[in-house]
């Protein structure tokens, strides 16, 4: 995973450049900490659309005055088995991650318990979120409402829906969790981005254009619309994350929603939900955990298509990425960690460090 | 949507027609009554693959003693927002039709709660169960395994999986609720099934054959496998949705799933989930469904792409095909009805009336 282009950083020194960014710019230490590490570790994961190459773009917002570096985040309404949080502008990280704690704490009495964001931000990958739960013996399910629109409805040219990811984290005894993180479009917006800056054409498939056909040049991304997974089921699928993420808890959806790759500036009121069910609740929490490690056994030993080598499961790739992450480092462009290197000087804080005996 | 070899039926007297076959069979009058209603229910809404055409396999698969048809269906275990409802291998309608009753209740407390299934059977179409809480209120989140495994995880050959659906039932106000029904592969096996009684090729995408090839004879079927939407992204939902409404609450899922096509006696262990989400516990429930109708109209409303006369909300030709058979009455082939007559015969029950005035 790594080459000329890269160098290797460890996940708690890209953690501590991170919160020290996010403090000068006036986030209390203690929450500068939390995206530190939270985005540190999508990075670990390999969700690197979602990591640090999004710190440049929150400290503009921050500047611009589109985020609350001092929010109040706070309940808004709860019963024993519901909260919504409001998250008072702040950064979504913090948000959810206090979306997920009341969750977890509703749960634990109730069994299951689902808790909602309003006035919040984007947060970085689905995955960091459904996966916490999953400390308690508690499964966790994430919905949320991308902050850009860029798929219309199926037939339609207006774009009224975001790429509104689902992700689930169901813990596993032996074997690692089965973690989904899904984007309800073929390709995550992030994608499109990804292949322009490196120079390629997107396969068919990812985008159309206004006469309905194909589109594979993502310098000419703005001129389409992506497409759903499985046409007008994954538009489905987009609707009902955007209404039970947003409309639900009073959060932006259809035309409310902020573009914020271009508008660093207007409060996104970004929604979030987060179900948590707790096993303990079900029965032995032992035994469903055994029981996924059956299924996939099952699953990694089936019979493989010709020219399969390996059948992996959900999440089984990001796991294997943190493990390396952990034992090498993690990979980052050097063109980002350039970038990086000029924001550090810029801000008058420490430079991120390489690992050194690589 | 009639045509020379269609009759037309009332819903009241198909729902009658089933429950009287099923009294007959052994049910008492009250179960037999809900089963036929929601039955008629999914032919008028256009779920014509999931209505009185399963009532002779059934009837099979109860003489068989492969359903129990006077079940002790009770909560197993139950906390303030959740429970787990044993069918005792009940008819699957009214299994879920109790998980709904006692998910209502709950949340009406609580604002959210899980009630899943075991012991359970093939139910009919996800929306009947998911349009449910609407009635109160309430948001409907439905997950089902399905009684036949025709999915291999992505790259393999090992059938692991079932279409497993996800449906959600969303109120509006004066528009049409918002109601999903998807099976997580492209086609259901339904589909696969009504192809080759039609005499007709299935479009490429719907299934493979064991080279990985696609495979468009639906005579062929037993020689190949469904392809779940978004490629791995649905298989990794499948595989969510089955260990959400099958795994968790001890029901089967992976290998235990049995194929209710072709065993009649072994006891299914089907599990299905709904969550209800009660609209009151977020704010004011009026307001929410009007932010459902301005989206719904955005929609609706929006540019088309060339070619595309009309832009559809999930549910919305469901909604108008119910409207329709309530006008007109429900279109039934004459070859159906013609053995629904037989059966009629055989049962030494009143036949199934035509409307008369078409």
């Amino acid at each position: 995973m790594t080459n000329s282009k890269t160098v290797l950083v460890s996940e708690e020194a890209l953690s501590r450049f991170i919160a020290s960014a996010l403090q000068h710019e006036g986030l209390p230490a203690g929450d500068a900490k939390i995206v530190g590490e939270l985005m540190a570790q999508a990075d670990a994961q390999g969700s690197d659309g979602h990591g640090v190459i999004r710190l440049p773009q929150y400290i503009r917002r921050i500047r611009a005055g589109g985020i609350n570096v001092r929010p109040n985040i706070h309940i808004a309404t709860e019963r024993a088995a519901m909260a919504v949080i409001d998250g008072d502008n702040g950064m979504g990280h913090l948000v959810v991650s206090r979306a997920v704690e009341v969750a977890v704490e509703k749960a634990r009495v109730a069994g299951v318990a689902w808790v909602g964001t309003r006035a919040s931000n984007h947060a970085g990958p689905a995955s960091l979120y459904a996966r916490m739960p999953m400390a308690h013996d508690m499964i966790g399910l994430y919905f949320a409402v991308g902050n850009a629109n860029h798929l219309p409805p199926w037939g339609g040219m207006d774009m009224l829906l975001s790429t509104n990811p689902i992700a689930a984290g169901i813990p596993a005894d032996k074997e690692p969790p089965v973690v989904l993180d899904m984007a309800t479009t073929v390709a995550a917006y992030g994608k499109v981005k990804a292949k322009a800056k490196q120079g390629e054409q997107m396969p068919e498939g990812w985008m159309i254009d206004r006469q309905g056909k194909p589109l594979t040049d993502p310098l000419r991304a703005e001129e389409g619309f992506l497409l759903p997974i499985g046409g007008y089921k994954g538009y489905g699928l987009a609707l009902m994350v955007g209404l039970l993420a947003g409309t639900l808890q009073g959060a932006a959806m259809g035309k409310e929603v902020v573009d914020f790759n271009h508008d660093d500036v207007t409060p996104t009121n970004t929604g979030q939900a987060i179900l948590v069910i707790d096993l303990a609740a079900f029965g032995d929490a032992k035994m469903f955990k055994h029981s996924v490690d059956v299924l996939v056994r099952d699953i990694k030993s089936s019979a493989r298509l010709p020219g399969v080598e390996q059948i992996w499961l959900p999440g089984e790739q990001s796991h294997q990425r943190r493990a390396d992450a952990a034992a090498h480092g993690i990979p980052i462009s050097a063109v980002l960690f350039a970038e990086l290197g000029e924001l550090a000087k810029g801000l008058a804080i420490e430079k991120l460090s390489q690992v050194t005996n690589q």
